[in-house]
């Protein structure tokens, strides 16, 4: 049986999750693959994580490009993150011919373009299952088990710690920093958790999503992201009454024109929605295909065990490819799309919130303004329970271009009867 | 651009629905695969259906099997159904080099064994996504995407008749007649259901999983096989107040002592589960894998839709896999499970109602049954709007071998507090 010789850079607590699993599993994936994976070479400066596995210091060294350039190698996987040494190490690794595999989104998101260039040029495999949804093999779905189809639609639910807060705030009705903090006593969330909470991590993937789903790479700076940490626990409340949960999404979608949108942002779903029911660190991706119609993938989106479940299976894959001679196209790079809508231009539902004046003729002052911007009102909900000056108003409104909207909330925070900046979230029915 | 030539065995519904979705996403499939998929021609007996779809009559021939033997066609699809001629085109194209894609569980349920060992020993490529859970990409998802797993269970909703009959039952409370004839109105279910409602689709499926899962094939015949149709409306809102849901599984699971068991049958899960929300035509397969946790895959399991989906990413698959020259393994088969643990000695929860005498001393003449097959008893719910001189009482009993059950239930049978045949339905907790 031929064995194939892995290169790990980095043994954080993903990286020593694929080598517990790598050989724990190794013979069950032997039989199922035909190839053995052995462990060769481990690039990693803290001589403690890999002495911890059992890993012999003969096989570790510090410097990843080391293994990069290692010709006894067969495929290197990057474990390390950030876009520095690690975009180095993946290039230097194809261009010696290598497999790489990573689960490095923000990288991917900053240059996925130029590396799989490089790969198909070279005729190597890239793989990044794991960057997306940790251990939901969603990228080999979009990429193969749905290639017949043109995506309709992604909504995923691509980051655990958004998810585990607003969850968690759903359930309690406890407000954001004290969600946020039971997160990160949890280990759900980092000691800063911008990447998470504000969105970028989603963003990444977002950005990965669309890639395989329209077969070009938007710019990361391009996708409007917009976190979970300006939530409202009222504004869960009232999205309850109203039928609705809300959840932290990452959207790709392509309207009828061919045009492609891609965002982030805490949206409203209806609670009857499989989506909606998924709750904690549990990612969720529904895809919507013009062929099989509505599918879901679900599954750990993060943590090393789930995360290692998706880099060993592109292990697995790159070996087969390797030692097979074919290609593995990292990607389906095409002309057929390629025009992204900008955020401005993008339509949707929305549910909005003004706090308002508790007297007759506010909302017909409100409406008005919605009027004048071709904004239709589905519904409107005045809760009783909230005496004082100002009350909250909550409509739900009918799909209306994303720039409209923000002008006629801009001139309805202008008027007298209303207070502060309204808010306005996304409300997605799954109708279309 | 390769030209990849196809051609397909029977133009009922799925047959049509191929034909229509390739030519309809034929150059999106061409960029994003790097060939041509161009339907050759077509075996039908009946030359309307060509017709209706306006394929020319010169490509249409009534006998599957001179498509089987045609060298200039590269693939065959077989979508004949049945377990005859769709054998005999399968076997003779594989012997003829060619790929092979077919969505026929019941031939593969009981054939599967030889036609994979042939299209092993001939290299080339024999797909059959669509025969389990039709648009559902699971068994790319278990070949290839959960690879570093040991799958520990596979608890799959694969019959969308039984579910559809089932979510309508559970959400009206109508009987199980009522709800089939309403399935049938609606094209959701057979004339004769008997295939779909008696579990035997589900069985079909369970056998193709577990061996994706497993690496053996199971005979259909030792598969414990439980349809719907003994159902009670009772039984349904029993469980539904206990915080249950009754679905139609396929269970295909490992324990700890490497034994595999195969059954399919109605199985009461908790209602929070995200099975518990899969309703209407709709399926879902909940995995557990030892490294990645909790997945679940959801979509639709029938139709010629989504599995016109499956069936033309086999297409796909098998063209890459023929141009480039690589062997693609339809399952990997090998010796490490290989142990079959027959039903009667598998262990499970059980919910189970009995129509007693109400009166004093009948809970402890059932419970002192029970025990002496040591059986455990978590719960007791006797409802009591029911009146009369025979009332149900229903439990629910902690993990038990399913023979000692049986015994069990066959002697309170006998007691003369109890009236007719006991009610028993598996229970799954998912919380091993």
């Amino acid at each position: 049986m031929e064995a194939i010789r892995i290169g790990i850079a980095g043994l954080g607590v993903v990286g020593s999750g694929v080598v517990r699993h790598l050989w724990a599993n190794a013979d069950l994936i032997a039989e199922r693959t035909g190839f053995r994976l052995e462990i060769a070479r481990v690039a990693e400066r803290d001589p403690a994580r890999p002495a911890a596995l059992g890993i012999d210091s003969s096989l570790v060294c510090p410097d990843p490009l080391d293994l990069a350039r290692d010709p006894s190698l067969h495929i290197v996987v990057e474990l390390m993150g950030g876009t520095g040494i690690a975009r180095e190490f993946i290039d230097l690794a194809l261009r010696q011919g290598k497999g790489v595999v990573t689960a490095n989104k923000a990288l991917l998101a900053e240059a996925a373009e130029s590396l799989v260039g490089l790969a198909t040029q070279k005729r190597v495999p890239l793989c990044f299952e794991a960057s997306v949804a940790g251990g939901i093999p969603i990228l080999k779905a979009l990429r193969e088990g749905l290639v017949a189809n043109r995506i309709i639609s992604i909504h995923g639910i691509v980051n655990g710690t958004c998810n585990f807060i607003l969850s968690s705030m759903t359930q309690s009705g406890q407000p954001y920093a004290g969600a946020l903090a039971e997160a990160q006593r949890l280990g759900y969330a980092e000691a800063d958790p911008t990447l998470d909470v504000g969105g970028f991590d989603a963003m990444h993937k977002a950005c990965i999503l669309a890639a395989l789903a329209y077969g070009f790479w938007i710019r990361p700076s391009d996708v409007h992201t917009r976190g979970i940490d300006g939530i409202a626990p009222e504004d869960l409340h009232f999205a309850k009454v109203l039928g609705y949960t809300i959840k932290h999404l990452a959207v790709v979608q392509c309207d009828e024109d061919g045009a492609v949108e891609v965002h982030v942002g805490p949206t409203l779903i209806p609670s009857g929605h499989v989506l909606a029911s998924v709750a904690g660190v549990f990612n969720a991706l529904a895809v919507r295909g013009d062929v099989v119609g509505d599918t879901l993938f679900y599954g750990r989106g993060a943590g090393p065990d789930a995360t290692a479940s998706a880099v060993i299976s592109d292990i697995a894959e790159a070996a087969s490819a390797l030692t097979q001679g074919y290609h593995l196209p990292a990607c389906g790079i095409h002309g057929l799309y390629n025009r992204f809508r900008p955020f401005a231009d993008t339509r949707s539902r929305h549910y909005v919130r003004f706090a308002v004046a508790d007297r007759p003729g506010v909302l017909a002052q409100i409406a008005d303004v919605l009027g004048r911007h071709q904004i239709s009102i589905a519904s409107v909900f005045q809760p009783k329970e909230h005496p004082g000056e100002m009350v909250p108003l909550v409509m739900l409104l009918y799909r209306a271009r994303e720039q409209n909207l923000r002008d006629a909330l801009a001139e309805i925070a202008r008027l007298p009867v209303t207070r502060g900046e309204p808010v306005a979230l996304r409300l997605e029915d799954f109708d279309r």
